[in-house]
């Protein structure tokens, strides 16, 4: 904040004031602030508190969040965000029919760029209207996918599918990774784009790709992020090849670090997990679509009592069938405690950790977003509570996880902009985006009656 | 509809136009009509079909439903809807501290009249503004729950809940069975209300208990209604007391029959299903509750297979916590394909079929609600599908089960009336509800710290 010269009052761009603040961070004001008060200057927090600490503080804007609660911007730790346009096409099928009979044709007769440049702008729409202010996406065409995240300033952790086959993209994978490369060095020191590199997973990407992948990775010191052991068919696929588990090839092949970030770990033995905690790597829990595609559920709690960092994330709209972080957490709570008999596991609390602060520290950014915490990126979002299924209030974190709904956010802030006021997109021409949806998924219609 | 004496037109008091309307009946106009039309006369559905259908009719008020879904009211099944004022109280407990430290305190100490009369008000709003037109209660102070019902103009199947011990409503069981006999005869001719009688469960009443409330059922025709098999624990305590299961128990009390309808039955062996279908009992499954409490998981697959009767119900808010179908069939349908390890398994028609028709059938209530066909009381919601999360639309059955949320119910009819309208309660005080949910919240948190 700066002082102004002609009087005491200090300057701040923006004050969200009389709401309920949990921080998430281990700051001196502790977790949750019962009438507390955030302050943004320029793209950063820089005050939070009670609100009797900002009595001098002049703000251009003032955000009255009474009966509210201000928290950190949820962050979805792995998505493909323009398989939004793919929404419903086909559900409660076979994993084989569901691939090859819809999600294959259709993203190999309509992917292109302005296809993934609509498909995540419908898809930052829907993330920012429910209070997700940081995604983690691995899609194809992924300038686009920056370039549609940049113009709905929504913060990214983005990269380039790879694999074996040819990609309706770059070609061949030679070129593959020099799209990546380009990519990185073309989004590497954005405010809000973070490049890194994505394999898609062990059945589909050969030792030497993954290898190669992982040189990027270490030169340009960006995450490398890939599917592991999803089901257990991916699992069945690396022991008959390489006679070994998932994370013991990995291993072998010298890429796994602290960069490195598995999504979905569904089957994974003790001893792998034993691996992951030495190594450091993160996971990205999707407990909907694993539900969903009946591919199993991830051991967290196993990975929390050894250390390792798990982050929270929605998966693709094809398979989940929502980017709303809202209905993830009560699954991730719900689905832990009837799988390990035991009511008390992924509590409240635990998991709203993983949708910020365990996000934020498995993609890199927790110095960055996650708490509220001076210094940080101002990513913060204002839950209204003033609704009948979130009344009375015993425990914010309890309507966080169990009641409150996508729907419930009024306000969106990143990196310090207003993007969603009184739970409309401010910047964004919402309108422009939904009709061009419904354009191209004509297209898709289409593509599905030919094939 | 009336015919105009001076034109050709018919007349209606309500007419629904342009949506896409899903009948769930298995009329000629078929399940799902494009561009459909529904019309409202008096209490009841005076047409449904295309929009070319209604060129002929005036109506008073025109609802026009254009990108959103017209459908049959959601029934939950089974609730506590007072324990909307326990809502988030006490999470993430083992189940014996939960209830002995927690819920029997606050309800030994806070209920009365007014506490639930004011709760059921609150859970009322809740379910309305989430398109839930009927709800099926168990709780204390039940004539409470129907006088609130009555002023939200919602459709109520309620019951006293009757156990061995004292209750702080009625005193001891025999005057639990005069109070039930009242009750059922004050209700039993009105429009909304549909009295029962409903024993606790079969670890909290004793034989005589079950058998004298079978021929209430019986006497008055009125339905059955008991926790069944919701834990380990309660089926290891009819087995280790009667040495038998627990529709094995109940069959041979003489207490089965059509009318008799099972919450959760979570723990039941297939001889207890083949039993069950026999008889005809129906059974209410609450994923979302056995989940949060770690119960278990009922078998619904199985029950479907042997033409037992399944509807959809949200339990209690201090078990879920909120009061949410749309959640709710969401967790059905993900629950049952990774347990199931099938994602064929509970299809998103089927998990509607449950939470309408379902749950309509298991409630005696399938020649009043349910479907949308002519003749049938006027319960139907409007679900705006406008949305960027329900953006494009492959398939509106995925969308309600797999994307919508409550809050996209726009418009709510119970019995002809407009209950809803854009999204706000038209004929209760939402303010008022809150303010005194509030109020008794803050009397219980008293009571939970004075004990």
């Amino acid at each position: 904040m700066t002082k102004d010269k002609n009087s005491n009052a200090e300057k701040a761009d923006i004050l969200i004031k009389n709401g309920t603040v949990i921080t998430m961070g281990g700051s001196g004001d502790g977790k949750v602030i019962e009438k507390g008060a955030v302050a943004v200057t320029n793209d950063s927090i820089s005050f939070v508190g009670g609100i009797d600490g900002v009595k001098s503080i002049e703000a251009k804007t003032v955000i009255d969040a009474s009966g509210c609660v201000v928290m950190p911007g949820l962050i979805n730790g792995h998505t493909h965000a323009a398989m939004s346009l793919f929404r419903g096409i086909a559900d409660d099928l076979p994993l084989e029919t569901w691939l090859n009979d819809f999600i294959f044709p259709a993203e190999s007769q309509n992917l292109d760029d302005e296809f993934v440049y609509w498909g995540t702008k419908l898809a930052a729409a829907e993330m920012l209207l429910g209070g997700t202010t940081t995604f983690c996406d691995m899609y194809l065409f992924e300038d686009s996918v920056a370039r549609a995240a940049k113009e709905m300033k929504m913060r990214g952790v983005l990269g380039e599918v790879l694999y074996d086959f040819p990609s309706p993209n770059y070609g061949e994978i030679s070129q593959g990774f020099e799209y990546t490369e380009n990519f990185i060095k073309k989004w590497r020191n954005d405010p809000l784009i973070t490049p890194t590199i994505q394999p898609h997973a062990l059945d589909t990407c050969a030792p030497e790709l993954l290898v190669r992948a992982g040189e990027i990775s270490e030169n340009h010191g960006v995450l490398f992020i890939v599917h592991v052991a999803e089901s257990q068919a991916n699992v069945t696929h690396v022991r008959e090849k390489y006679n070994k588990t998932s994370f013991q090839h990995l291993n072998d092949l010298g890429v796994l670090s602290e960069r490195f970030v598995a999504d979905h770990a569904v089957w994974v033995t003790d001893e792998e997990m034993d691996i992951m905690a030495e190594k450091g790597v993160k996971v990205i829990t999707n407990p909907e679509s694993n539900m969903k595609l009946a591919s199993g559920w991830a051991p967290v709690h196993k990975y929390l009592e050894r250390g390792i960092v798990v982050g929270l994330g929605t998966d693709g709209c094809a398979s989940n069938n929502d980017l709303n972080l809202f209905g993830e957490l009560d699954t991730l709570a719900k689905l832990h405690k009837i799988y390990d008999e035991d009511p008390t596991h992924m509590d409240a609390h635990t998991a709203v950790g993983l949708a910020t602060v365990g996000s934020a520290e498995a993609l890199g950014l927790s110095d960055v977003v996650g708490t509220l915490e001076t210094c940080k990126r101002a990513d913060i979002i204002v839950v209204d509570f003033n609704k009948p299924h979130l009344t009375p209030v015993y425990d914010p974190f309890s309507h966080l996880v169990y009641a409150a709904m996508a729907s419930d956010v009024r306000d969106v802030l990143v990196n310090g902009e207003i993007l969603v006021r009184g739970g409309r997109l401010t910047q964004a021409d919402t309108e422009e985006i939904m009709a061009k949806a419904g354009e191209l998924s004509g297209r898709v219609k289409k593509s599905l009656k030919r094939s």
